[in-house]
């Protein structure tokens, strides 16, 4: 999100910095330098050019402008990207930049490098939320709960049959990463039109080095083939949708006429100063909610024309990264608010 | 769909089964029968008792209108069927109707029961298309297209190349449904409110029983986690989202001015007899593009409040069946397209 | 939707009937009818033609199978539809059947005719829930009432001050059907391409005689241009979300700690005798969200290649109807929601 | 979008210059002095002290961490900012920040006063561009065209039939923002629960004289009717869908075999370098499907719980700013790629 208020709502940090540009631009660059070590392994490139070239590529200050621009005009920024690293290699070993690649190979590549940090960014909260269930299961798992059912009152459980409902879905959502991260975290390099034909029969060999050199795993060309991106999108909206049950039932037990449960640090209200408001609990249930739609309509960039279509793939740029922050700051929020929550003895 | 027009273009006649009222009675019948067996296995029930309700609905003919009725008049329908079911099994052993679970165990494990059926039908279908891609890619594997990247000629490639892209998903799909299989082919028994305190010590039993004789997998009550539902919402809509991502590659390549490819069978027009039109291309765009949009709308259920929400749990009642029917209609369609397509030497 | 149990739950059936392939083929045989007058008034047919294709359109019972299968070959019903009435007409007026038009003109111009008896129903409900509102203010207004923000206790208010928030929007939404009728209620005719090129200099007056026996506005063709069928699904939507919000309020000021509100003749549970559940408000809530999902993928037909697209005029197809019955269902169930509630004196 | 290189590609300036935190500050800080002004003129506050909060805010510089902290506290920035002016207006006159008024007045008024500048934003950028399309319509206008339905070829048009397809919707798009301003365009003025107690008999004196203060419609308290805020979503996506079909159009006649089009100044490839892609073209596609999307998740966002949701009103905030975004630069892509195109004579 553009706002740096709302960011500090409803944001996360860490994950933003997975998606600056400064980290996409990384990610690029180190996909470009590893490539032409690739290359080099295979002998398609002499040596020398591509530790030049690698060199350049760890250490690359950009022009900036000139990279808005180019992504302005051509509708990727790599073309800009790969003049300037070839000005920046010079003549004689610019023929080593970039080379038998296309631009979806740089982008997508780098966008999954940076997704291989954000699994387990992801996961890692997971764990310490599971355990942040436990722990206020320790402290009131046999406390006295009135269940509710269709908004009204059921019948007698424990808080500890509520955070077991809470934390429930955890486990699985661990799971859906730990299945989908061998078919999303893998090199795409496909060249102009997906056939890696530039590289001849060396092509297998490049691959095979650049996946080795990126540890990420081997796959075909996938340029086209969207649905891990979806996917990803789908586990992101359910993570962000499990924790939007658990925000949307804190401010339900909140209620001051069923006092349930209590949200230290609530929210001040300028009006009136009685007010302690489950912030975190409603930023959770709207966060499900944007997370949700987002899903969708990432989905709907599967509809992705031949070997390449701009407009799908511009679709995932303007849906994946609100998706992503999103479920980040969903996990961030949700552990936040295990922090304040205590349940009440009715 | 209500239209029995639409569904003819649009629809699954296999998967409407699966959805209809009657198949959703019957796994209804299915659960409360084996859930009294269940529980005389666990000696809450005596046999006779159990064998009568089960004898009853092996075979039970309800008052549609009254269910109707009921459904109306509750939010759902299994309290009207209970009482039509006691009054049927009689007096003496109407208590060992329906024992200790509530509607929703019945209404959602019958859900189940029913997509036990639906993954093996949709994994089925995606064996049977890779098979017809392997087959085409075998004709026509080796004919020369002109690959297009943004909507503007690339460099060659070959058919093979662009059937592979196609067919690429589909193992991918089919392990996203033998990965969610055991998440969500498992019994839901909760009781009113999910604990199933009704059964006392013997709650393990009872559900160990009722999930062999159902031949369901054992998992606690997630009566309110919903992510599993919503997890198959989303693969349903990466399976239609890679079909629909072949339709539109074949209405580009069939283009009159392109030629690369030609439907056989294609439709007619009421105003322009020359036209043969890529109808089956085209259905399969618009059912990625709502199923995409049904997607996102599935998982906003998963924000369920408390033990159980009327609202979020009706909102899956109106979502996930045309979802599943998408679906299916977009396995049937390709598998029929398949049928049509031909690539045309350039 | 296709299942009638559910339909007794979220249906309505004053808008399944509009929406039933039975209106829309006498929709679609009005406009046929129609259009040989208007085509004779022009001179471009016999009189005694034209009035023999009104004739066998005015009674007309088509092989509902053959259309069906029409429809699935051509992707449109119109060119079944049309060999159907020929054939009934006989070969000496046959081509005063469809004559100039196209598909879509039938189809459109169809649906164009239903939505105007759609409108007038939902006004018609709109201004008997705004006098259902009135005489809940009347009854009680002056009810004390604790106001809530962000889920907690706010100050108190009247029972008055939540009626107007729940009717505000009411007459804002009769303002938007009002501005939005003369631009949807317009005669599609636009032939093979939209340019009603085949009436030669007769073109206005065949289109301004359809127009006027259709009792519809005129308006160029629009058969690419789906804004209008995108801006209706949206106000839609907002009526589904005003009495999504009334839903949500209800249940919640009926919940039992709260009491603010009572529901009579709440559903039954099958599990707790005990329970009187605010069922209809529940579905008012799922109803919203469930339009507000539909509204957006309707939007994305708004995207409509060239002179027509048949995945985008499909995709309206699966979309339009499921979110007409969904207005039209919340207003239903409003209606019948404000009988069930009194408020409850603190 | 927080990327600054992905906002050169799908961004608008004038737009996110009224989105940005700057923008949203001012438009807070006016509200707050013309308030004060507006209970002075009431007699609720002394003259001087007015003018001492009007002066404060009219230059107020914020302490930008202590927002963002208060923000993410209490989930809404004004009891900070209140803060912070009463510090700055000195104990004398704090009482006269912000009397009478919640949070909620200060940031939806404020939203609409910035709206109040977005709508002639919109407006003049929907006439300059139907200046563009008749400007293209008479180089153009006769230049033939063979048209496309169902992705095959039809029969012949002219370019000038195909831009005013393009053009058709355009003032219906001006005729839906003018229908809604007078509707949007209001204040929202309610204090803690909407009633505007605190006032007392002066209640509508103050909103009076704020409502004229602001230039904005007076109105009762709109604060948990959220349906304004969805139509205007709703238009903005009907916008982008309409163009998202001009960009769709553009892609498809340019593509090589069509050659009906032709675009200057397309985009170049990293791997290709004969490609001239319709970049423009493609960004309208996605932004048009963004907005459909984003709308549709607006719209749950009407669900909105008693006096004030905090997550139905979080979930705008995240929604609403894409959403103007994506119709901004939608609008200001559309403007620029009327400039790259030529027909071309078949």
């Amino acid at each position: 999100m553009a706002s740096h208020l709302l960011h500090a709502l409803a944001g996360d940090p860490e994950t933003a910095a997975l998606l600056s540009d400064a980290a996409e631009l990384a990610a690029m660059l180190r996909v470009e330098g590893a490539l032409a070590l690739a290359c080099a392994e295979a002998g398609l490139v002499a040596p020398e050019a591509a530790e030049a070239v690698a060199r350049v590529c760890a250490g690359f200050a950009p022009d900036w402008d000139a990279l808005a621009a180019g992504l302005a005009r051509d509708g990727v920024v790599v073309p800009e990207l790969v003049a300037q690293l070839r000005r920046a290699v010079g003549p004689d070993f610019a023929r080593a930049v970039h080379l038998g690649a296309t631009s979806q190979d740089v982008v997508d590549t780098g966008l999954v490098l940076r997704l291989g940090a954000m699994l387990p960014l992801l996961d890692g909260r997971l764990v310490r939320l599971e355990a942040g269930f436990a722990t206020l299961a320790a402290r009131f798992g046999r406390t006295a709960l009135m269940a509710h059912t269709r908004m009204q009152q059921a019948l007698p459980i424990t808080a500890g049959d509520k955070i077991a409902a809470w934390a429930g879905p955890l486990p699985r959502h661990r799971a859906r990463l730990a299945g989908l991260a061998p078919r999303l975290l893998v090199l795409q390099l496909g060249g102009a039109v997906g056939t890696r034909d530039f590289y001849g029969d060396k092509a297998e060999a490049v691959a095979a080095a650049l996946a080795r050199r990126l540890e990420l795993g081997l796959a075909p060309s996938w340029h086209s083939q969207r649905d891990t991106i979806g996917e990803l999108g789908a586990v992101l909206a359910l993570v962000a949708g499990t924790l939007g049950k658990f925000g949307q039932d804190v401010a339900l037990l909140a209620q001051n006429e069923v006092g349930a449960l209590r949200v230290a640090g609530g929210g001040g209200s300028s009006a009136m100063a009685h007010k302690s408001n489950p912030v975190k609990a409603e930023v959770l249930v709207a966060l499900a909610r944007q997370a949700a739609g987002l899903s969708g309509t990432l989905q709907q960039a599967l509809v992705h024309e031949n070997e390449r279509s701009g407009a799908a793939w511009t679709l995932e740029w303007l849906t994946l990264p609100p998706l992503l922050l999103a479920c980040g700051a969903s996990l961030r929020l949700a552990e936040a608010l295990l922090e304040q929550i205590s349940f009440v003895d009715g």
